[in-house]
């Protein structure tokens, strides 16, 4: 029986577009800093996927800078000039929680230079968190404010509609595998006028903003991929995608009354779900699920295999022995019912053995 | 006619080996930190890839921390813990040169903590700098010492013999597409028990010394090519590559005695010749040798569509009009008799034309 990826807030599958423009980029022999004809050649692929991320966030082309990933591009938030005081709430990922210097509860008004660092859409919960109205040119933060919004678009883009330039924010980071991108490529979206410090010095690649040779072969994948993805969002794709996250639920909930579907009240990206078992160890079930063929996860993935209680469910108000028990199915659009239905059987069967020896 | 790709130094083919790896990588759906079946696969092909650098280069697999490229592993001399007074000298790449917070010339004696930074081998020129000999625990540098020696072997690495273990270096950059690996991943080779700050903070992947999902099929391919490249190096195809650089000296210095060969009698890398034509400038043979089919480069081409005298061939004495006369060629394993033949043939009938027009 073949395997049955869920865990695509993790990474998604590369999408066969990527694959395609990976492949093709490879014969591009060129160093796009080179100004000879094979140069201009590798310099062009990555302007194409330069223009495609563009379009896709909703931003000026001039305003993509290509990364490693979102934990590169986080690291402007590391930066003397935007990123005094950073502010970050319980709920965002290590790769903001990593850089903040101040967080919410330790905020004071008219603090200097704050920046907010959000994500729009939390990887654990699928919990959308929108943005506040910027008030005279600040945004509110508790009694405090911030001269600039870092949103972290990474879960959300390609699975609810985004513009970069609506959200008005002034930084934006994303990766291009939570779409069907390759790992290891992402972006900092930044306002054209914003005056930071690079990301990394050098040769002064990625208009001075981020030095070292580009990643080709990646940023042409990652091009394709949020092509690809926004192609998906804009037929219905995730529509279908919501209708089996809804099976999945209904059908946890028919299983088990005291599983909790955290945030199952709140807007959320429509391909995560929650699972919270108090009593049954989210670790335990990810590993009962990956011998029965389920890859599921418990907590950030990011998170290197360290699996501990998650820092977003207590913020959330559960207490540690409880958060220790959920684990997060994220769909994708390569999913089938049939998925989510031997899911909910499996782990099903496998609540009631850990029933029968808890009792 | 086909074109002749003589740019080694600036970007490599990718070899067949790191294009197989790659595919083979991509369809490895899991994320590095997942514990389940598809996460393990993917951790799989990275730590593969470590065992393969760390026998090419001749470390411990722990001390291979993979990065995006040499520019972000020369960021470690940002480090507030040894980053204290980096040393670099004039011939050093731009990575390194950005890093510096000091210079030789500046060198006081018994300075705290001083980081020396120095490439191996040199992009433009091919001259092979070995480092110092230790004396008592520390690196000599004219009056003063360096606690660390961080070596850039970027240009040497599967060109010349070198051990990271032998060196005695602390840390040493490289990055995969001069071998034949993918642009935009690199290592930073970092002793086992050195103490330093992350490279990059958030999810503590690569023993916590650099966040971020690793990319997965970036880095087999470098694995590969790496493995590719020492079986290269054992064979004698540099050897080969060498007698073809010869060739192509030899048929410069017949066609122009006024042309000089920068760094002929040093040790050098066997692909690289830098050809210094004084009163031709460099950009307009790049162009010129473009037109008619050849990759070449003036200068680094890391410097990002910048085209000026060379920084390099100042440092070593020649004055700026004449360091912005010269062009680098540089040859790999695929170049042919008849590639550098061609070279010696059109490069000399464009010197004429250029003569007859100064004339």
């Amino acid at each position: 029986m073949s395997r049955i990826y869920l865990d695509h807030n993790a990474t998604a599958p590369l999408r066969t577009e990527a694959r395609a423009a990976m492949i093709e980029a490879m014969d591009v022999v060129g160093n796009p800093s080179s100004v000879h004809g094979e140069g201009r050649a590798a310099k062009a692929l990555v302007e194409r996927a330069r223009a495609q991320v563009a379009e896709a966030v909703g931003c000026n082309p001039a305003e993509v800078v290509f990364t490693s990933g979102a934990t590169e591009a986080a690291s402007v938030l590391g930066n003397p000039k935007t990123g005094v005081d950073v502010l970050v709430d319980q709920s965002a990922h290590d790769a903001l929680w990593a850089q903040s210097s101040m967080y919410l509860w330790e905020l004071k008004p008219n603090g200097p230079g704050h920046t907010l660092a959000m994500g729009l859409a939390n990887s654990e919960t699928g919990v959308i968190t929108r943005p506040p109205e910027k008030v005279e040119g600040q945004w509110p933060v508790g009694r405090a404010a911030a001269d600039w919004l870092l949103l972290d678009i990474t879960q959300a883009v390609g699975r609810i509609p985004f513009a970069f330039s609506w959200a008005g924010a002034d930084m934006a980071i994303l990766t291009g595998h939570k779409f069907g991108g390759p790992k290891g490529v992402g972006a900092l979206i930044i306002r054209d006028n914003l005056d930071t410090d690079p990301l990394s010095v050098g040769g002064g690649q990625e208009m001075g903003r981020r030095s070292g040779t580009e990643n080709v072969i990646g940023i042409a994948g990652m091009g394709a991929a949020i092509e690809a993805a926004m192609r998906d969002l804009e037929s219905g794709v995730w529509d279908h995608v919501e209708k089996l996250r809804n099976i999945l639920e209904t059908g946890v909930e028919a299983a088990s009354k005291e599983t909790i579907l955290v945030g199952k009240d709140e807007a959320r990206i429509p391909n995560t779900s929650c699972l919270l078992t108090p009593g049954w160890k989210g670790e335990t079930q990810v590993m009962a699920m990956d011998l029965a063929g389920f890859a599921v996860s418990a907590g950030s993935a990011c998170s290197s295999g360290k699996v501990k209680a998650s820092r977003v469910l207590m913020a959330m108000g559960y207490n540690e022995a409880d958060a220790a028990c959920a684990i997060r199915v994220s769909l994708g659009p390569e999913n089938t019912e049939e998925d989510v239905t031997r899911f909910v059987d499996v782990w099903t069967d496998k609540l009631n053995k850990h029933r029968a020896r808890s009792a």
